[in-house]
């Protein structure tokens, strides 16, 4: 990771951290219990990317990070119901979730659901904050837009209904070409689309033109796809401590782009992905840097 | 119910219909069962409601129903997304809604999360779609807070947490007052509060002034809270075929109205709740006919 990356990446994590803890309710609000799982789960040393994304997005096209702030906490608050919704019985059935047990296994399952619906409903609120804030009311129809179709059905819950429907081996059945398939829609759904939409809201929020917001949206698909490799591989080969959860994806039959290419061919199709995802924005020049480091830095976790 | 009522609520209940069907993915578009799961719960019968509110809403501000179409059918998707996580087993487990088995009955738990978590982000995309259909991008930023509140943590889902905590018959350990208080906030927040917020989402988009607004918001409390008790009163009295669903609230123990004053001073609870909602909106003169006349429905179908 460059300094200047790692820099930013803390300064970012830390005004994030600070800025949910302002926005959210407090442990004290009635009914306390929702709100103290609602903190539990957004408080778990995530490393904070979406935000980042969302505060980067806004920056290359020149609005100050800080001016978006609340749409940031927004997309930390849609990855974090995700995630909860994710580990429940019904889907991945996971009881640790970065080291610590999840939401359901401390709150019991009815709040974890009713936590993470909280969480998705709230982030639009934000939302709305935000465009009052910084008086970019003209834009948040658009912001509103990207972020409902990143983590709607044609989204991210559109990426987990496919996964969850090919779960259990059943991609197995499929053809070949079938699952090729099937794998990308997964992971361009279920990660990339979040990825994409916090850097087209930043952008959204800066009042940029068609051509960066398109760049933009390119550049968060390559890296959403390599992010997702990255973490597929890490589940292999990574440190299952330093992970914090179990190396499932082989034992539950998962269909990943290891268990489909291999690793090596997966790591190889990782940094094409990267190197695609630089040359979406270098039409911004200089501005690029951050971004570029970015996209290296996704891959270099799992060497 | 009043013939112009009567005539109201079809003339909506139709163009709403058809407006869902118009805006909201196709059966056939990828992933399927997704979309397939959605329209199952959406189209199951039901009264439209908190979209004819919204219509209501609207009109007695001044603008015309249609011009506020986008956002009937966002209200009655987060209405629907209640239901389906409402009746998730690790909730009120519930095996039927309207006659029909419950989603997760059809489709399995995951999915119908999943569904319910789509309806909610995609109700939002249809706020937006609707602020700049009518140009009124000004007001998003009201609407998409008061829909928010309404129906997060603040509002209903907070009323579903408290329910959920009240559970099993855990009211009954309670002092007799502080069961009417919790009694209370458990209505406001589940019932009312989506309705209220309803009616002034309308207001909103029609540029409605802070009083309209606040009368607006009184009303939709009343009725909210008489609709409530007057369901309960029903979970007792009512024909259970035409109900579509068991009286399970006595059996279940549930903390309502008839469960701690009786069946008579339910009744009359609601009747003063009506007579209070009528009274809100009566700054609005001639225009309020139709809001009263829905007031004096709410309680007609407990008798």
């Amino acid at each position: 990771m460059t300094p200047r990356l790692k820099n930013y990446l803390e300064k970012w994590r830390k005004e994030v951290d600070r800025a949910l803890d302002r926005f959210l309710p407090s442990e004290k609000a009635f009914p306390q219990v929702i709100h103290k799982a609602m903190r539990y789960s957004l408080f778990a040393g995530g490393k904070r990317l979406r935000p980042v994304l969302v505060v980067a997005g806004a920056e290359i096209c020149g609005l100050p990070g800080r001016k978006v702030l609340p749409t940031a906490c927004a997309m930390e608050l849609i990855h974090t119901y995700s995630l909860v919704h994710d580990d429940l019985p019904a889907m991945d059935d996971d009881d640790l979730r970065r080291g610590r047990p999840t939401s359901h296994k401390v709150f019991g399952e009815g709040m974890a659901i009713l936590s993470g619906d909280s969480l998705l409903t709230y982030a639009f609120d934000l939302v709305a904050k935000n465009a009052k804030m910084v008086g970019s009311q003209a834009e948040l129809a658009d912001v509103v837009h990207v972020i409902a179709q990143g983590a709607g059905c044609e989204g991210m819950v559109g990426g987990q209904v496919v996964d969850l429907e090919m779960d259990g081996g059943r991609w197995m059945k499929l053809s070949k070409p079938k699952q090729k398939e099937i794998l990308d829609t997964i992971h361009e759904k279920k990660t990339s689309a979040l990825i994409e939409c916090s850097l087209t809201a930043g952008a959204h929020l800066a009042g940029a033109r068609a051509p960066q917001v398109k760049a933009l949206k390119q550049y968060g698909r390559k890296i959403g796809l390599a992010f997702q490799i990255a973490d597929d591989v890490l589940d292999i080969v990574g440190d299952k401590k330093l992970l914090g959860k179990k190396g499932s994806d082989a034992q539950n039959k998962k269909l990943t782009y290891p268990a489909l290419y291999g690793i090596d061919s997966s790591r190889k199709r990782a940094k094409r992905l990267v190197e695609d995802a630089k040359k979406a924005v270098r039409p911004f020049g200089k501005r690029s840097a951050l971004l570029s480091d970015l996209a290296d830095y996704i891959i270099e976790r799992t060497y």
